[in-house]
């Protein structure tokens, strides 16, 4: 039986989610994992109001990453500086119960310096520190995103893979993916 | 020994975070829990390259809630229309080991709105759903954020609180995380 990679990511907003989820499995298994897409999940949403579909998905992909060996997330800024929270949720979740987190970014930026362009306007406190115009601090430890996110990544012993994109391939590109899956490949082959 | 209620939020980026923790600790106690600020660590930064420092706290921020009966996160949105990556990957990982989840919001209006307020330009697809200009859904579930955060809190037993702010007292507002602790003290006195 292959590793199950659990692949998060804002992919699944997509318009054609299983496209992509598709070709993200066939690289999965040209490295020797089997990926494992939230979509995957065999639920029935029939009946249920929106806030309760949005819960009994939730609770297939917390499942779906409870199964899962390795997580393979993909943190290409959305919708602000930093990653999906609902990716970052399930880094959190893999990482408590003991799974490398493999993290890949479309874009190459460190957090520091995304986010001061994201917010536009900053100041400097007299301590040092960057803050924005709500006088709230901005991270600079050099990572990748919130040091929640990257220490996860640094302390599972997985990796973080970056890119450059064009904005159209902003959320398609795999080239990063794959370096994740070339690491991964690796790691589990050692252990 | 009183219940330990993990206290998750960009409190931390606040310009006297030290103040609100306090403040957060005092109204915990009053409500039968011990407050913990992910500041609480006894960690010695010194001589660490600040990648190092980031990976250090990250990793003394998951021992604290490791050692929490419940977390509760403060979720108004931050730096885009959902709440902050590393209070997302905090819940995620108390969900997993099973702490009960309780969010607050300084704002009241649900994740839907907030985004297509933030993004400005969207489109309709065919199926109905709403999408940005880079093609992504916006997820439409009536839910306060993400579906894996309101989730988690849902499936949990937890609660969400939510009020209106100003500008000014945007993250710093405790009304809402006071009615958190009320309903947690309620949750704690039954179980």
């Amino acid at each position: 039986m292959l590793p199950r990679a659990y692949l998060a990511g804002p992919d699944v907003f997509l318009p054609d989610p299983i496209s992509i989820a598709d070709k993200k499995k066939v690289l999965c298994s040209r490295y020797g994992f089997e990926g494992v897409f939230p979509l995957d999940a065999d639920i029935d949403l029939t009946g249920l109001s929106p806030r309760e579909a949005g819960t009994r998905i939730s609770q297939a992909n917390e499942a779906l990453i409870r199964s899962a060996h390795l997580l393979i997330a993909h943190i290409t800024p959305f919708r602000g500086p930093s990653a999906d929270v609902g990716t970052a949720f399930e880094m959190g979740f893999a990482r408590a119960i003991g799974l490398p987190i493999y993290a890949y970014s479309n874009e190459r930026d460190d957090f520091t310096s995304r986010t001061v362009q994201f917010l536009g306007t900053t100041r400097r406190r007299p301590s040092g520190e960057i803050e924005d115009e709500d006088g709230m601090a901005i991270e600079s430890f050099g990572l990748i995103d919130n040091l929640m996110i990257a220490g996860a990544v640094e302390c599972s012993k997985g990796c973080v893979a970056t890119t450059s994109s064009s904005r159209r391939e902003r959320f398609t590109l795999l080239e990063a993916f794959e370096n994740c899956l070339s690491t991964a490949r690796q790691d589990f082959a050692r252990s």
